[in-house]
């Protein structure tokens, strides 16, 4: 049920990923030997997806603390460097916070071990194991994100996505992607719409790829058709990823969301996010406070090398956009789909989770 | 205050058009020679934009009516055979308006000529006459509805339009970029946000070099921007062109102006629509009632030669879309700004325009 493309494999010391740049026209994949290379690796979105970003930087961990411990042989030093190495990498992308969380877990691993009088050598062990606990529990958490959020629907629906929040931006089944195949495999999907989501097209090259190699019955549209889609096709929910969610609920996702959640209060349509514990930030009131990372006008100005705007026209690329809680219908995570008000559901999920 | 670029140029007996396909990357004219020719670069977008296909197809009948001359030495049978040209030249894209009104009337100007038993040659220069009237014309009405959009604000102002309709969409200087023409030089625009317009990016294209060549101060987004730029850039007004309008205001244009109305509304900024007469089609009660172009999926699976989506991906590509009347704060003709409630405002712009 998961993907025949895998994004991203622990070939122990390298990390291999499939290039998700040069989808759908090719399949490669690539390695990286350091925590330079993984970084770069998110940077350009080779790797993409904010589970599957989280996941990279975890093994992209056991790499950061293998080049500490050849740095320098004084043990008191290995986890200055490794501190130091893992707020560059976490600097890379800085509005999905599975980024950062997986980081922290990581580096917290480290940490014990060090307490523990433990060397170099178990610490690895240890961090290895870490990244591949994390890998492990994004595909049961995908899994159980999709029974819940594929339990909303009793009758065949038919699902609007943007971008892709699928098994390629994921270690399983994706997120809302996972909600998607569980609704096909129970027989209550009838069909999806897929945003191309510009500027990278995450959704054409990406979601539109592996829903066709599942016969999942889909069809692609232009970001700006969504509203006559929403208006005439008959679409039941809009189901979409998070990158960042905050207390309040107010959530963080790719550019076009938030214009979707408006267009979908005026069609009366609901939309959902999907997302796992390591999306929520406890640290934020509101989404007022998450950082939106711009990204370089070239993404908008050409398509691979074809120019499509006059090349020096200003241009504003921000990658992710705030949807304000009070458009969003549900949260389906791994224990549950929460609901509005949010910030007790929300603060009642964290308890679940941290007991 | 017009465009380096020209579109369109009657060459007698040619049309010169320049390949708005191309652009900004090339700047090439090409000739059309018949009505073969003008309708296949109607068909291909090579010309484009309501009023400048109206043109096109005007000084396309000319080379129908001679074509029709040629056939045949029975001049009974040249009104008959320019129906039939006219017919398919009208059938080319069903849903500007513009294009069978600038067909229409050419027809009834050689219709004219029969009837007061012209030669062949008097009806060709009757017609030749004719459709440099409705280019001229156009030139006329592009300045006025600049100057009528311009007068509806005071201060300097935002504003974000969508497509292209500019001079490269007319003769002159545009219609929805007419009045942001007429704004800069009142020193009353601060700034323009562009959507680039999927899937042929007639904003990034078109729109973006126009504005450019005349150092007006902009800003190209990604449409599924639009929302956030929208919430957060202090955006006073939306201002569009049209390709036809019913007679309760139900506008038909560019996919992706539906889904900006919603978006305008709940963010509380006025969505005007600018264009002439001809674009107001008195036969339709309602958007209802308007054929909507859907073209061919390639438009979204790729770009130029580079393929964006799965090659087999199902594709939804309605060129346009229909705007209600309710969501429009007014529009913007050549007699002034038509208000709410526009089944009367129409009306009364149908008869001072017929008087």
């Amino acid at each position: 049920m998961t993907s025949q493309l895998h994004p991203l494999k622990w070939n122990d010391p390298l990390i291999t990923l499939l290039d998700q740049r040069l989808l759908p026209g090719k399949v490669e994949y690539f390695d990286c030997a350091s925590t330079e290379d993984i970084r770069g690796a998110i940077l350009t979105l080779a790797v993409r997806g904010a589970p599957l970003i989280g996941i990279a930087a975890a093994y992209g961990m056991v790499l950061a603390w293998r080049e500490s411990c050849i740095d320098t042989d004084i043990k008191n030093q290995w986890l200055l460097i490794l501190e130091k190495k893992a707020r560059h990498l976490v600097s890379v992308r800085p509005t999905a916070i599975n980024l950062s969380w997986a980081v922290d877990r990581m580096y917290q691993k480290a940490q014990t071990g060090i307490k523990n009088k433990l060397s170099a050598e178990e610490i690895d062990s240890l961090l290895v194991a870490e990244a591949k606990q994390i890998e492990a529990e994004d595909i049961i958490l995908n899994d159980r994100i999709g029974t819940f959020g594929a339990e909303l629907f009793t009758n065949p629906v038919s699902i609007l996505t943007h971008c892709n929040a699928g098994a390629l931006a994921t270690a399983g089944i994706g997120t809302a992607l996972g909600v998607i195949r569980k609704l096909h495999a129970k027989g209550d999907l009838r069909h999806v719409f897929i945003d191309e989501t510009r500027p990278l097209l995450q959704g054409a090259r990406l979601t539109a790829t592996e829903l066709q190699e599942e016969n999942i019955p889909c069809t692609l549209i232009c970001d700006n058709m969504a509203a006559t889609v929403l208006r005439d096709k008959n679409v039941d929910a809009i189901i979409v990823g998070a990158d960042r969610i905050c207390i309040n609920g107010d959530t963080a996702n790719k550019i076009g969301t938030y214009g979707l959640a408006v267009l979908a209060a005026y069609h009366q349509v609901p939309l959902y996010v999907a997302a796992p514990f390591s999306t929520f930030d406890f640290s934020l009131q509101s989404g007022a406070e998450i950082e939106i990372e711009e990204r370089n006008g070239d993404e908008v100005r050409y398509w691979a090398s074809y120019q499509t705007a006059p090349a020096d026209v200003d241009v504003y690329n921000p990658a992710f956009d705030v949807t304000p809680a009070s458009l969003i219908a549900g949260i389906i995570t791994e224990k549950g789909v929460l609901a509005p008000p949010f910030t007790s559901s929300i603060a009642q999920f964290r308890k679940e989770i941290l007991s």
